[in-house]
Order: structure tokens, then sequence, then C-alpha cells
């Protein structure tokens, strides 16, 4: 049998364009070698020779792209959610991260982190970890066991946090990346590295030139916040008074898209000039609502962005969010948007369903390459869904019961299966 | 042994203030005859004789109050959420209300509805029913049947509603409500019809004006909704020109306040004038903040009617809410109000977990009479809740184990025991 081959039958649903689902009942959806070949009415005589799993009138979706989350968070989700971000990551962030130092302590807390999101719904997630770098291999290492396909960043900081959480200045927190990158370099099969400044802040321009340096030196990715809260932007320009906008400081680094892969967690509070050159140089944004709602950061101009053609997907931001659910992320993301038109912006009219769905699926999906939905070409990430237990009295289309399934997944929902770049992860304990 | 009374043990929370939480670790919550008798570090010798449940570690709190839900809209929760309330109702909950004529499917639909109820985090409830009284009946039949304790209302409706929906003027539509009274009467232990317009733009003045007379001959308490919506507003005054505000259409007729117990739900877009009027009348609020995110209504401004000092509660309002989960509905609440604090009034902080606690449990319970704390005196509702899958890493203070379950409950709580007025009930299926 050809190594990750198959067709998976079910009411398959992704998305073809930023407002529109193809849906098929019955359908088939083909995989060769990982790959989607597509998906058909009936079944092509090219694949009759792939074993096919019968889903029956479960819905087939891809998988769901968690664009920001923090490993080290998630031990204290749900924790401190009466402060705004500056307190918070004083009273409840920083302590925890510093007790991933303790590699047993990091162990323990990152098995669960992995066995968790392996249970979930999504498949593809770009990671935080902490300053420490044999603790983020050990996140690292407990990723790859998940099967999930991930970016994870051991993060760099060399001011204005926690005594314990800061590296020595500039060249010497850019040696411990290089220590961390060297441990892991071919080590894994699903596991990318990415570089990782926590956030401007806790960043000397040093760091940043250094870490700048290597981006190019090495072509890595890079992840980071950017303008989630008001508090912190105006520190930003106090720390940093010659740049123009926040983006700017990782901008004038080199770490901000172009030649550089950049996904920017928030962007809530962003300049039009800051937002033209997250278009103008392809950086993309996760947008994580709940965080945004929990911090007290407001809610990011989604709409404004989709008007933009700004690159765009969705984030937890656990523990800022509390939940791992990218169903819930998606519902919250309608939810946000349904108040910044109501309170904020009535020419920004609210998140569609379908729309959410895009982010959290191609819109995501494209910062991994051709991910995010079952055309031929794309990588195959895919999720069976059983909504029995909420759709016991009614009957509901292809379309509402995937509605359904984005508010109703924690309470009623189930994840039947689960494959990732063409690989079945086991999601039930 | 005496009838419902027993000793259980844990950590105990409940709320003494507004914004203050009293917490027992290892206390002895005693219960005579469903009676609370007070919460107790060590078990006095007068209660000694009463059978002990001793929980470990598990937290113990009041029962949870749903102060506003539809019982028949529990079918399609999740769905139609791209619409705002007037199109809403047209395009999903009329035709799904029309089904209830049929008492076969109103008695699978609310077999559901209640098993589900029973099984979550909600000991009392206020419900809207539909128009027809015998599927309302049967509504009544299984929430009993639940051990609930709940006020449930036929809906009146005359005017501006589905032809299917409509009853007859002004008298008729009252004869269907005298009609449903005298079939419930004295049938049931733990559930109470409640006098249900539905709203006032679906009530003709002589409709009104009936139920205010019966409202007056029986003393029966009422539920209906209120400045949810803009259009809605506009639509109220225009039908009811004579009023100074929303509020005032009820209020003419009887039916807000003062001798007749009542709950309004919503209030998000409500006048100074209004609220006043509220307060001055103790029309009880029932705050639905995801609801009111769903249909895109807006933020209710619970922080100044907390100040004005009016009666509170919260709602999950299914299906303009999708969940069933109070602590979901405590979590939008915190959530929606630190929304309300950045973008709308920044003189109104947002609540706080204990806030929305007391609004839960206290605040919503007051409408039952002595609910929803562990006071000597106070019915005695509690919950057991199992938190182990979120606290295996970390360890935690009582209160915040609290918290966290509840952004939580979903997706890692386990809700292992539950009395209501001193009565255990099944949770697991």
């Amino acid at each position: 049998m050809e190594k990750n081959s198959f067709v998976l039958r079910g009411n398959i649903c992704y998305s073809e364009t930023k407002d529109r689902l193809s849906i098929t009942d019955q359908g088939y959806l083909v995989c060769e070698h990982g790959i989607s070949r597509g998906v058909f009415r009936e079944l092509p005589e090219a694949f009759r020779h792939l074993p096919v799993t019968d889903y029956g009138e479960q819905l087939i979706i891809p998988g769901l792209v968690d664009l920001h989350l923090h490993g080290p968070q998630y031990t204290f989700r749900g924790l401190g959610m009466d402060l705004e971000l500056l307190d918070w990551l004083d009273t409840y962030t920083f302590p925890e991260e510093s007790r991933y130092e303790d590699l047993e302590y990091a162990r323990k807390a990152y098995q669960s982190f992995a066995r968790d999101l392996q249970e979930s719904a999504t498949t593809r997630a770009v990671v935080f970890g902490t300053v420490h770098g044999e603790a983020t291999e050990i996140l690292m290492d407990a990723l790859e066991g998940s099967g999930l396909q991930t970016y994870v960043g051991k993060v760099s900081m060399d001011q204005n946090c926690a005594d314990d959480l800061r590296e020595g200045n500039g060249k010497a927190a850019l040696e411990a990346v290089r220590k961390w990158l060297h441990r892991v370099e071919g080590k894994y099969e699903h596991t990318k590295p990415i570089l990782t400044p926590r956030f401007a802040p806790t960043c000397s321009e040093a760091l940043l030139e250094e870490l700048g340096h290597l981006q190019q030196e090495t072509g890595l990715p890079v992840q980071s916040h950017l303008s989630e809260n008001l508090s912190e932007i105006r520190w930003v320009k106090e720390l940093f008074p010659w740049s123009s906008c926040y983006g700017d400081v990782y901008d004038h680094f080199g770490l901000f898209g172009g030649e550089a892969k950049t996904v920017m967690a928030h962007c809530v509070h962003s300049t039009e000039e800051e937002a033209e050159r997250m278009r103008a140089k392809g950086v993309f944004i996760a947008h994580c609502p709940q965080s945004n709602m929990n911090l007290s950061s407001g809610i990011a101009p989604i709409r404004g962005y989709l008007e933009k053609g700004l690159s765009l997907g969705l984030g937890t931001d656990v523990a800022g969010g509390a939940n791992l659910s990218m169903f819930r992320c998606m519902a919250d993301a309608v939810n946000v948007s349904k108040l910044y038109w109501r309170l904020v912006d009535q020419t920004k009219h609210p998140l569609t369903m379908e729309e959410v769905f895009y982010l959290a699926t191609r819109g995501g999906g494209s910062f991994f390459g051709k991910v995010g939905c079952f055309e031929d070409g794309f990588e195959l990430d895919a999720l069976v869904l059983n909504d029995d237990a909420m759709t016991q009295v009614g009957s509901f289309c292809t379309r509402e019961r995937l509605e359904r399934y984005l508010y109703l997944a924690e309470e009623k929902g189930r994840l039947d299966a689960k494959y990732v770049a063409g690989n079945q992860i086991a999601v039930h304990p």
C-alpha cells in the first residue's frame, strides 16, 4: 500500500475563497502520499485502488491552524483574567515561565500540553516556548510526538522582564539561540524552529540586530507580538523613540516580513502605516479574539485588514486566551467582530461563518505552505467531526451543521479522527 | 433519617456580598430539610447525627441560576448567527416554534432539552415555551422530571408574528393562558407558571391589558424582553407612541415589577428613565451577554446597573445564546464588560470574577426567594465541581480553581454532583 494514500468518504467542506465554502455531501476526499488530490462526487477510476474509509454522514473539514499560542502558559490558563497585559505578565506569566528552568517540571507540563493539543482540532500551530533552550527542546520533543506540524520558538529577551528570565545582553542572548538551534537541527520531522523575540519592550536593540542577522543567515521564520495594548504601544514609543510605528521596530532589524516569513500576534491597535507595512511585506497577523477580550486589549479591526488584503489567521493565544479550541476561537472571532460593528465602526460589517472558517484553515494554513484546503496539491490535514449529540432533534444541511459545530463543539462535539499531512493521529485517550 | 438532611464536605465557596467570596477549605455544609444551616470549619455537635458525604478537595458552590432561556429554541442553537434579532426571529425562530403544535415533536424536543439542562450546572431557570398551551405543559412535565426548580411560561402574542403562531386578539389570547393555567394548576412540585408576553411588538394593547388584569388576579410573576436591539426599540416607539420608554409599555399595564415580580431579558439599550423605573419597581434584569453578541445587539451596561442598585442575574438566552452553560455565561459577562470599558466608557470598570459569580448565584437566585448562597436559611442548591483535569500541573488555591473553572468548564470540567432544594439530581447519563 502506498504510504499516506487513502480515500475518505463523508460530507466534505472546505473554503474555496474567503467567503465561499465548497460542500460535497457524500463526497470522496483523495490523499496520495500525504497530498490532497481533491474532492469528488464519484471516485475517479485512477484512485479506486486506494483504501476507502467511509465516515457516513459525518463532516470532514481541513485541520485547524493555531497561529499563536504559548506552550508554557497552558498550565495556568484561565487565571488572572482581571488584569491587563503588562500586569498579567508580571503577576502570572513571568513567575510561571521561570519554572521551566526545572526540566522535570518542563517535561511534565509540556507532555500535558502536547497531549491536549494532539486531542484537539488543531493540526498545525506556531508556538512560543520560554527563554530556556533545553526546556524548549523538551517542548519540541513532546510536540513531535503528537504528530502535529508546528513551529516552536525559544523566546529571546534581555531587558524589562523578571531577573531570572532575562538573558545576557545582545550577543549572549543570541548565543543561547544558536546553541538551541544547533541542538534541534535535523532532529525532527514535523517540528521546526522559529526566531522568537518576545516583544519589542523586552528586547534590546543589540538583541534585535543580532536576531536580524541570524534570520538573514538561516532564513528562519519569525514570530512576535505587535500592537496588542495601548500602554504597551506607548512603552514601545518611549523605548524606541526613533520608530515610526511599533512594527517599524521589528522592520528596522529585518524581522518583519519580506524575506523573513513573519507572524505577528494581535495587531489590535495598528496604525494605517503599520497595516500598510504588513501588507507590503507579507507579514501574517494572528488574530486572537478571546485573548484580546480577556486582557481588555480591545477588538482587532479584522474586516479592515481583510479589505486591505492582509495575510490573516487565527490564534488562541493560550494563556491570554483560556481555551485551546480553535472552534471556540472562530466563534469568538465572529462575536467580537459584531461588537466592533455595533460599537466602533458601522461600515465594517461583522465576519461571517465562512470568513472565520477560511481564517482558521486556508488563512493560517498558508503560513505553512499549501495547507488549509482540499484542493489538488495541498498537504492533507483533515478532521472528522461527529455532531450526533447536537442534531438529535431537527434536521440540518451540511452548512448549518458546520456553523453549529463552531458554537457547540465544546458542549456537544466529538472529534472522531484527525489527519496531519496524511498521517492519522490518535485523538482519544 | 430526616428527609433532605445531610452534610457535604469539601472546599466550599459562595458569595457573601456582590464583591466578596466566602471560601472555606475542607468545610462542612449543613442541609436540614432542604435548607442550608451554613458552612462550618468544624461540624457542630447539633449536626453530627446527619450523614456526611466527603467530596475531598472538590469545589462545592451554590447552584447556578439561568434567568432567561427559551426551551423550544434549544433544537437550533448555534444557527443563523449572521442575523440581527428581528430577521433571526422571522428566519429561524418563528418557523421552529411553529413545530411545537405537533405534540410528538414537542415531547421529543423538550425531553432532550430537559435532560441536558438537568445534566448542566443550572439548578434554577426561568423558561419561555411557545404559544402552545399543551406543548408548554409537556415542557413543564419534562422539567418537573428533571428535578430543577423552574418558572415556565406559555408565550402570549397576538400580532406582528408568523400567522401560525398568532393568537386571537386580546381576550382570545388571554383565554388560552387561562386554559393552560387551569391545566397545570397544582400539578407540579418544582415547576411554576409565569406570565409571558413575548415582547411588546407582538402584543396588542388589548392583550397586555388582559395580562395585567390576570396578573393582579393571580399574583403570578412576569417575564419578557426589554430594550435588546435598536431597531426593536424604534419599532416599539412606533407601535406605542404614547410610551415614554420601552419599559413604560409593560408598566402601563401592570406588568413591570411592584406587586408583579418581573424579570426582563437584555436591557442593552435602556434609557436612564427606564433603568430608574426598573430600580424603583424592583424589576430583575436578565443579562445575556452571549446572546447580545450573537445577535449584534451590543453590550448591556451592567457596571452602571450595579452602581444604581438594580436587581440583576444572568441568562443564557438559548438560542440567542448558543450555549447552555452558565459557566460560559459568567466568562462571557466578564469579557463583554471589558470591551464595554475599553470601547464605550472607561469610567465603568470591568466586572470581576466575584461579581459575575454573585450574579449567577445570589443575584439571579433572589428571583426564586432565599436562593443562591449557603448562609443559614437559604434553600440548598449545590454543585460539586471536579477540576482534576485542569489542575494536573501546577498548584492553585480555591479561589484560583474557581476562576479557572469558569473559563475551562466546557473543555475540562466535570460536574460530579448536583443538589436542588436539598434533593440530589442525577447528572451523568
